[in-house]
């Protein structure tokens, strides 16, 4: 079994915030120290962006997922560039190539990210989120949504989903 | 100039409360009514099946936009099927191919065309949301989403929008 | 049962000659004659067009699913304007959305149409084409593949297929 | 620039004879020596399973862009799989995503893909096909589609072109 694991991770392009980007920053770094790949939405801007360039920065494999039907817009950190030419439609691929998605920073197209997911059953992890997207999303998604403060919690919650679905 | 005004209606499906599906067919009945299509998730149950049910009452035109690869599941209200193949990928077609967009009823498919509806600068009227839905809805599509409490201010607010950009 | 039957008209846009346009004219206002409902790409340009404003001529019903995220490029003959934003890619809808599928012309889009008609198991009516299209199609497609010479004989296959199903 | 160059390599999946299969090994491998990444269809079938398996052998890098909405029926030799869930819809990823693409064996979907990447102004390397087939896609495709009769001359065509575009 070669299959590589591979983790969401999404949040605002052009919209994010510095701190945002900085911890997107330290959370890809975090998965690629555990041998997992960053699938994003590729492109090259904030949360998408920096996790790839956390990734890349302790030579982690990035994916990224494109919503224009070529890869002139792509982030510089992407690896595997998927070209979908589907805009937004391409969340519902993100979400789905994902084993489990940690979402970080909030905007229209990350909103629905976190939506799609819950809807085809995946867990989601809320990093750093305020308390009306939290109450939000917990009564959509019940127990497929998580609640992480900072990179290390939300790494913790990953090894464990992983371990309970064995899988590595 | 033969192109129909379609009016989105979104809503939960299997999960819609009796309230929702009482509300989606008044909803069905009133846009029909002005002479514009009801275009829905196209499946036969909860909100998409009555508003299109009522819509049918008065003989309007109704579209399902499909998950399936096939018509099997689809309401026998719904008359021109639109067959995706790509489960609630589907979502952002729903999304697009509205004019405006009326969300009655919470779940998670229903949270990610609301999403995709902000993301892609489309109008979405919330009908009849509690106040956690509004505010986190608010937060990140602020003059995109309007706010209505029952069928005739939904129209109302629709009218006014077509008026604006001079649809009809 | 208020179902449309759809009819999915293929073929070139921009590069139809101008036998393609007459003929899928002729076509649309036959299948809309019936009644049915003429599906196409919806863009303002070739056998879409053509066939949408046959269709039109007879105040047929006429559905365009359209490449773009936008309807700025939709053809004025399209009343109901499914919108993708994915390119090619909403190629599969569209032959997912036909009952059955006549192709007129050919083009590298109208050959993917063909191509997807089969492996979802749909009946395609190559009309008008010539030997090597035929041969080619007959190898991958078998007993989905129908040939047609005119519009009368299209009109008449189609009917056919619709008896065996029971539609209508 | 880390990015992968990525060599798309589709055919039929159950219907692929033994020739196409092995064929299939002996390009993934070829593909896999040069340090591109292969990507496919992704199923544990034919001519997707056997260039990902060629690949592996070598340890390279392999993509499979699956049409389910889950990851069951995905090839053991997919390292990194993007599950869709749009089932054929997926083939314009799968030509999207791809710097060139080579076809061995014919189907539907595999038809498809080749229309879709000369639609898609992709290259198109035709590998040990029949006359009918390279008659019919030249017609419609002109100098978007190259033929080759084994993997030599395919790798040949395909350094050329990565070449000319100053790719790698």
């Amino acid at each position: 079994m070669s299959a590589k694991i591979i983790i969401g991770v999404m949040g605002p392009g052009e919209n994010a915030s510095p701190e945002d980007n900085e911890m997107a920053f330290e959370l890809g770094r975090a998965i690629a120290k555990e041998g997992w790949a960053v699938l994003t939405g590729g492109r090259s801007f904030g949360v998408m962006d920096a996790a790839m360039k956390g990734a890349r920065d302790v030579n982690g494999l990035t994916i990224g997922v494109l919503p224009d039907a070529h890869d002139k817009n792509a982030s510089e950190n992407a690896q595997i560039k998927i070209v979908t030419g589907m805009g937004s439609g391409r969340n519902m691929i993100n979400v789905l190539s994902s084993n489990i998605i940690v979402v970080l920073g909030m905007a229209a197209g990350t909103a629905s990210e976190v939506a799609l997911a819950i809807k085809s059953n995946k867990k989601v992890i809320l990093l750093h989120q305020d308390e009306i997207t939290i109450r939000f999303f917990k009564n959509i998604g019940t127990y497929r949504v998580l609640i992480a403060k900072d990179v290390d919690e939300t790494i913790t919650q990953i090894k464990d989903y992983l371990a309970v679905h064995q899988l590595r």
